[in-house]
């Protein structure tokens, strides 16, 4: 029988298969697992796999792919772009055995692709990015004018108004070719107006292109801009590539100082991913990565400092303290990116050592710095960074709250991917449990929203006392013990996905939450005392990152996450650190804003606040050991059983 | 018999042997040849090595040495920085034989090493080089004062006086560790007042160097400066190792064209040449390489290009345009020099297509841009480039007039090295010949100097006439044909090294000379004309280059190889090129002017000269066709056999 090779992008896999099989069982064979709800009948529209090259082996569009386009869960424009469902593309006839068929798998195509926040609060900026090109047309040289190739390109862009720049050597290599294969036309990258990056032939000077970042400690977000108009075009993520080497900063800090090369291997890795997201934002929008001219980066400074390859020993002992705080401007070639290898890579900079690039990106996309409005503002991704302030100055403080919020350390704790349990309520009579989840599969396990909606709504069904046991008292069958510890049937094991079995809440599981949620609260409160400003001068309160945009407002509310502040004034932001690094990509003076934030923001070590450890401890109760914090709850609390023993305690 | 190792730097050959054997014989047995006149007896004193290591393995310093230390012929400084006498210096006795025995064998003390020039003119000039370390003592971080470790050192720079500064981000990675290491004491180095380029532990603010390059097409030197006060320290030296590429320029050019990745050979044969010659000035001043912070570097336009990995197409097509003519920076790392990795390389401007920044350096430092008196200046490599002007304005042209003056093209033409004849006289009558030799070795062939005065004296003695053939009316044994060819032979093969013959001048070579020397003439006479000013009107002549230092002035005027200007008024400048290097990297306002230099003197294309040919013409004749172009040599010239003949002609 007569193959033909499929090649998987970006993964670089490829297999030889013969005619009638469709994309989706060649995937399958290569081990890329796709979407695919309707188990490959063309209805659920989730394999969505883009054609690169080899379509004439390929069957036609057909009805069934149609069809998704009209009902809306497909679209002709997808299609136009080579977009293609993976069940219903088939390999037809193989005209010529030599002729590879490629195709890119996007990752929204992929199974398990984590439900990663790419969107934040868009505030109004001045669009005036720090990338800017011109086209020049030149006179040909001659022998009684044989100007140097450069020279001849300054003065046609003196005649553009623009005066003395500098260039990067790395230009001067191909320039003669450039030039003369233009006809002497050519477009010139300058950035910061200060330095030529790019010589291209002919009339490039639409194509432009900058890509903002977030690295995460858990997940990585490029966003592809177009630098002519700030509009996003495309978005690459993944989870974080150095994962392997420690699910948290410290511990990867510490395979850095207990491994001689490990720095080089952590760095390695953060590059290699920061690589495919490249590849995968420009292959969804038909950019060439050379088109890229600027990358910008936030990050948390454990983060910062391993993109950068610099040691971040300093940064696990006390005092903290970072190797630098300021933004950093370095080439793309220097640090291994495939982008144009001239590009420009601006670190955005850091508060201090466990306040990164990440934080000063909320500050600065939501505004904060700028209005009067007295902000409190929290991040919560593997760390948990907390901000309080308004135009006058910010405070802020960083807890290590993140962990048990994304699902970890949580007995069926899982990430935001299909399957795991975002939404929950509780009956407080039968107990008996209503969720929800991502993609409506059957549960695998409960995420960072679900988790909060548990807790809170175990304890306001009695489930949960006050401060945080379990009710052994309660009769149910959903309360049992197990292994010495008590637990809570959230979901009974036929309801689950295959293989998990029961999902449970555990007593352990409760005393992370509370830790967590303690510690955010305490932040919270310590720094509004230092301000002198209680919940009534709080104007509003700003939950950045994805598990912040994602919670219930109440329910993170009763079991005190946050100060009691009527659930009007908070507001979700999303990837608001993303966002920061957006707009310091595609504005000069948002990035001299950062800077600023940087440089004033004041940063309060917590364990070195004398009031921390009784705040703490108070903050573990739901929603608080004092009820009065938290006057919008109490009738609700005094209705809770056992609260009577408790306020004796 | 236990044997020790010895290894040879920086060839890093190395040999096993036994007690009695001297360095002498162990670098023969590895095929290092060492300069050794009086055969081993340690009366030469030309085997010198340095040990570096070992040399407790070795005999004390002998009575020979010291005897040569009496006589002038060693010195005790030497003695004491680890130089010893191949010869003397022996095995003694074995008492480790894991101890090897390190020696550098400097490039003096190899046998052929040629005769490179590495003096110059010293004009005066205000010591100020842009690279600056700062000693800074810092407080140590707490939990109330976490500031960066970069934050840290800029607020230490503040109280040196230092403000707002950029930082090489190479810098980060060790910093946390210096800083550390140096008990938060540290010297910082800052290039051009802007730019942190490193941060060392501790105080080595004495410790700073500068390398000043003179790429030559055949040659290849570099100056190693303390930048304390300018000083040389050493001098290393190379043959240019792309001559296997081609000798002259246009050859490596072609080479480029024609082979895919010829550039990148001979890009990478001049980096690794480059870092031979560091190693060497390094050792031999015991600096460490990290310690050199700043390179400035000089060469015509090819090497430059070729240096910087630039494609040098279009030099070889008109109208002969370089890639660019400003001085570029750009980071040691990125180019592959082996220095500190953040030393700024600073390539100095260049002209135009065949006049190079060897030229800028000839003018900006024999500071004819910045005297009034008008200056006539060549500077004769394997190409030639003629200078005319003073402060108002200098004007420059370019001649293809070098390689038979190094010796290239000629039947026993050689480099200026030992046993090359270097100055000829030949007296009228009977035609009998005294020489000298380079080291008074037996004559191997004749260099440059040693050619302009063999075609001199050839000339007075009536064996050349006007027009330059040779006399075939003469009857002497010296003058003969040869396969259809006169020759004058120069020295008898008794005479000559074992193996050489007879050493001649043919009527080809004496053709070469003529064109090389009428396109010297004919150019500065070019200038002079653009110039309106006249012989008498030149108040100087400076002669750069090593072939403009050894010939005899004299020589060259009888030859017309320039205008007939009193010698009083000629003067070599030495290695001028060299020097304009030397003095960029101690002055940053020799730098700035070196910039103006390159933008306002102004090229002539010699091709597109309308007299050009009439000149050019003329100019083939001793000394010149228009005898009254040398009125100092008219006497002589009437009183030359066939004067009457040619002035018919």
């Amino acid at each position: 029988m007569q193959c033909v090779k499929v090649v998987f992008l970006p993964d670089g896999k490829s297999i030889e298969v013969g005619a009638g099989i469709s994309i989706l069982e060649a995937a399958k064979k290569v081990g890329i697992t796709l979407e695919s709800v309707c188990g490959g009948k063309g209805t659920c529209g989730k394999c969505r796999i883009i054609v690169e090259a080899g379509a004439g082996n390929l069957n036609k569009i057909t009805k069934e792919e149609l069809n998704l386009v009209k009902i809306g869960k497909f679209s002709q424009e997808l299609l136009d772009r080579g977009y293609r469902l993976a069940c219903m593309t088939k390999i037809e006839k193989i005209t010529d055995t030599d002729e590879r068929i490629v195709v890119t798998v996007p990752i929204e195509s992929r199974l398990g692709a984590q439900k990663i926040l790419v969107e934040g609060l868009e505030k109004e900026l001045k669009f005036n990015p720090l990338i800017k090109k011109y086209f020049v047309e030149l006179p040909q040289p001659t022998l009684s004018d044989p100007k140097p190739d450069l020279e001849r390109i300054l003065e046609g862009l003196k005649a553009n108004n623009v005066d003395f720049v500098e260039t990067d050597y790395k230009i001067f290599r191909e320039l003669p070719e450039v030039l003369r294969k233009g006809n002497w036309n050519c477009t010139v990258t300058i950035w910061n107006d200060k330095e030529i990056i790019s010589i291209e032939s002919g009339d490039t000077s639409k194509r432009k292109y900058g890509l903002a970042v977030d690295i995460g400690t858990t997940t990585v977000v490029g966003y592809l801009i177009d630098l002519n108009d700030g509009k996003l075009v495309s978005v690459g993520s993944i989870l974080n590539p150095q994962i392997p080497y420690g699910e948290d900063v410290v511990t990867r800090i510490t395979y850095c100082i207990q491994n001689e090369d490990g720095l080089e291997r952590i760095n390695r890795a953060i590059i290699d991913g920061l690589n495919k997201i490249i590849d995968e934002a420009c292959s969804k929008a038909n950019v060439k990565k050379e088109e890229i001219y600027e990358i910008t980066i936030v990050g948390n400074t454990a983060m910062h400092h391993l993109f950068l390859k610099l040691n971040p020993k300093f940064l696990a002992l006390s005092p903290f303290t970072p190797v630098l705080r300021r933004g950093v401007d370095v080439k793309a070639r220097e640090l291994g990116l495939k982008t144009n290898p001239n590009a420009n890579v601006h670190v955005l900079p850091v508060i201090a050592g466990f306040v990164g690039a990440d934080t000063v990106g909320v500050i600065l996309s939501t505004d904060i710095y700028k209005e009067s409005e007295m902000t409190l503002a929290t991040d919560i991704g593997t760390n948990g960074e907390i901000m309080l302030g308004n135009k006058d100055y910010i405070e802020v403080c960083s807890t290590a709250a993140g962990p048990a919020f994304e699902g970890a350390h949580l007995k069926h704790g899982m990430r935001g991917e299909p399957g795991a349990i975002e939404k929950v309520s509780i009956k407080p009579d039968t107990l008996e449990v209503e969720y929800s989840t991502i993609d409506n599969l059957p549960p695998k396990g409960i995420c960072g929203s679900g988790i909060v909606d548990a807790v809170a709504q175990m304890f306001l069904a009695g489930v949960v006392l006050r401060n945080g046991n379990i009710n052994p008292a309660i009769e149910s069958p959903r309360i049992r013990r197990n292994q010495n510890m008590l637990e809570f049937v959230l979901v009974w094991e036929n309801e689950t996905e295959k293989g998990i079995g029961d999902i449970v809440i555990t007593q352990r599981d409760i005393r992370e939450i509370q830790l967590a949620k303690a510690a955010l609260y305490s932040g919270a409160k310590i720094l509004m005392k230092r301000r002198q400003v209680e919940e009534k001068n709080i104007d509003r309160v700003y939950l950045a990152g994805a598990f912040g945009t994602y919670i219930d407002k109440l329910s993170a509310k009763v079991i005190g996450l946050y100060p009691d502040i009527p659930l009007s004034k908070v507001k979700s932001v999303g990837n608001a650190a993303g966002m920061g690094a957006k707009q310091a990509l595609i504005s000069r003076e948002k990035r001299e804003d950062a800077e600023a934030i940087a440089r004033n923001t004041r940063y309060l070590e917590l364990t070195i606040a004398p009031e921390f450890n009784d705040e703490f401890i108070s903050a573990m109760y739901f929603p608080h050991a004092k009820i009065d914090r938290f006057p919008s709850l109490r009738k609700k609390c005094e209705e809770l059983p056992g609260w009577s023993e408790i306020l004796k305690s």
